[in-house]
């Protein structure tokens, strides 16, 4: 038998530390050099894949891909492109597995979410039907915690640790300003569909009237009456009234918050986000002052901040992928089984790819108070292991050191180019 | 000669390091107790004093006082409160001296910006004038670093370390994703007058092409068709394009860009801010798909990112404050003077108020790119050292430890209420 070669690639919105499973994928391959030959990685993701753009770790220093641990985005590129099902379209799959046979890869490494986990199960069937076996694992990512069976998922702690850490900091602002400026604080995050991200931002509140006073959640109907009456009651007790919002709120119809229906001048739709028409609401409601902060993609690639239980396991997904790999286990994805709360421990385990895929962990409705404007403690219970601990970059004159990548790639082998 | 207490109040938008000014006050004052009292601090700032609410800082622990240092926000409240002119409001300056001699203070200590250090040196003429003289001195303060005489201003260094760390993240981010999903993002980030926070982003380009691709000054008239050339020629030639946008970017004429003249379906001026109008100007010239980021607050108050030459400096210009009173000083405020920039080295100085109060310091043009989108190489020497090392909070259960305060107030002598 000869001695195959991998193919990692990242896929959807990056996180802080899918850089981390990467350097756990490519040290723990270079560990076994008689089990695998090189790990090539996609550039932007599958598109590597399709379009022959592997990119050569092997040229990499062992200092660069340790740096992986402290660099957040996606090393190689990573793509919001999904392949349709096998009947619709056979073209994409056969197409890897011809660029796989002719690089000799027998092992696809695939970083990502559900979606993803769905196409890594589908290129082990294509590869047993085109009889190029390939040895497919999923490795868990995803800032929106939403993969099912795995107890959750690398990326998630340290968006969750930088919700909680912003909120509280931004909170003790709007306190100190409150009597003569801004009473009213809103922090739009992610969470288009589950309240996950949100949520972190309650594990900051011990008591009662601690800031944040009201979450919004995807899962909780939005009722308009009932949310001032909140605000205006925390301005009254408290001074102020800090909320966090997912920024897939929606009313009970399910439309969006978001989708405020409004247009500029020129007749366009208002392209704004979440937080200023709740902010509009508000002021309109209630006449209070307001200021807002929209976290967008500096929540998810806020490594400086990222939770050091949250990098272990990323990297842990990582290094457990190959060493599953080279078991003989194929079409799993790699996940993380919680064996306790307090203390909390985990180990590695998997789950079949055909049950993870496209199928979505919305929080559990006993996460959320029943106000619907907080979290209980049985989430707190859940999350705060998961914030666990710092890692901090390596600072260099004030700023952090980032890995730097040559990213060259593998000269192609295949005479057709592929249009995607 | 009785012992005198001294009032120290917190003044205007607050920063991720001004309660270490205030421990830096305390813990100095603590030190000398033959030569200064008690401090009482304004609750809200100068309105305690207004209305007679001090804060008895003797009774918080040592422990809790040096926790100030972690502490973002304002631990006694601050406020947004711009005394009159002597001639216009002379009633205000003679209830701040009434206060002061029913509680027996001859030390005022003043942690603000420009408008402050107007009204420290007031309150000496004012004391002189009613024949109850006091120690005023200024310690400055502001993210804005718009302050004269002084080098730079506790609060800024560490601002200016949260944006350029922030924008390197998220510009990683970007690129990762930039060839299927989003080409162009913006962030948001303060500076109404001056640009000096969003030139701290351009502190993470080494070189050409290198992000953030556009940083827009409020001191660069925003010309659109030149701006959306560079946009698309930035993606174009990088696949993305990071712009890092001052609050008060404006037109020639003076007109914020922010000020977009647009209104929702009930015909409501649009409360947005910056972000989404340059977003929507991209959008509709070029078609790229963006993302924005709006810092607000959590720019301010990220005390989790703090910079160590900026805690110390915050620290140091509270000790230096109550030295100097001690020694006679007065009217005066502490500077941070630069001795040289390779090797950054500083000492502490001083200036007399009179001399501070309202000049406002902008960026030099020097410091701007010729073509406006960028810092020279005379900016970075200027503002490198101010971001240089990290001065991290303690950190327990993932979750940062910040001081609690009693915040209990002094009793009430004086028999009238003050009415601001």
């Amino acid at each position: 038998m000869t001695l195959k070669n991998a193919f990692y690639a990242q896929s959807g919105g990056v996180t802080a530390v899918i850089n981390a499973s990467a350097a756990g994928v490519i040290e723990t391959a270079r560990k076994y050099p008689k089990k695998i030959g090189k790990v090539f990685a996609g550039k932007n993701g599958i598109l590597g894949a399709l379009q022959e753009n592997l990119i050569d770790t092997s040229l990499e220093t062992d200092r660069q891909i340790s740096l992986l641990k402290y660099t957040p985005g996606g090393a190689f590129g990573s793509a919001r492109y999904k392949l349709k099902g096998l009947k619709e379209n056979q073209r994409e799959y056969k197409r890897l597995i011809e660029v796989f046979k002719a690089h000799n890869i027998g092992y696809f490494f695939y970083n990502g979410g559900g979606d993803s986990m769905d196409t890594a199960h589908k290129v082990s069937e294509m590869g047993e039907a085109m009889d190029f076996p390939i040895v497919s694992i999923g490795i868990p990512k995803t800032v929106d915690n939403d993969l099912p069976i795995t107890d959750t998922c690398p990326g998630f702690g340290s968006v969750a640790k930088y919700i909680s850490v912003s909120t509280h900091e931004a909170s003790l602002d709007v306190l100190s300003m409150a009597e003569t400026s801004t009473k009213v604080f809103i922090l739009e995050v992610m969470g288009r569909h589950a309240g996950w991200i949100a949520a972190a931002s309650g594990l900051i509140a011990n008591q009662r009237d601690e800031p944040p006073h009201i979450i919004l959640f995807p899962e909780i109907p939005f009722v308009k009456k009932n949310f001032i009456e909140h605000v205006e009651r925390s301005v009254k007790n408290n001074g102020y009234c800090v909320i966090v919002a997912s920024e897939g709120a929606r009313y009970k119809n399910g439309k969006f918050l978001a989708d405020a229906g409004t247009k500029d001048s020129f007749g366009h739709k208002q392209l704004g986000g979440l937080a200023p028409v709740i902010a509009t609401m508000v002021k309109e409601s209630l006449g209070y002052k307001y200021h807002y902060a929209i976290a967008d993609y500096l929540q998810r690639s806020a490594r400086h901040l990222a939770s050091k239980t949250d990098l272990k396991q990323a990297y842990s997904v990582g290094e457990s992928a190959v060493k599953m790999a080279i078991k003989g286990e194929k079409s799993k994805m790699v996940t993380i089984d919680r064996l306790s709360d307090k203390p909390y421990k985990w180990q590695i385990g998997s789950a079949p790819l055909a049950k993870v895929a496209n199928n979505e962990k919305m929080m559990p409705r006993k996460f959320i108070t029943r106000n619907g404007y907080g979290i209980t403690s049985a989430c707190k219970t859940y999350m705060l292991p998961l914030i666990k601990g710092e890692a901090y970059p390596i600072y260099k004159n004030g700023l952090p050191t980032f890995a730097k990548l040559k990213n060259k790639l593998v000269e192609k082998r295949l005479k057709t180019k592929f249009m995607v």
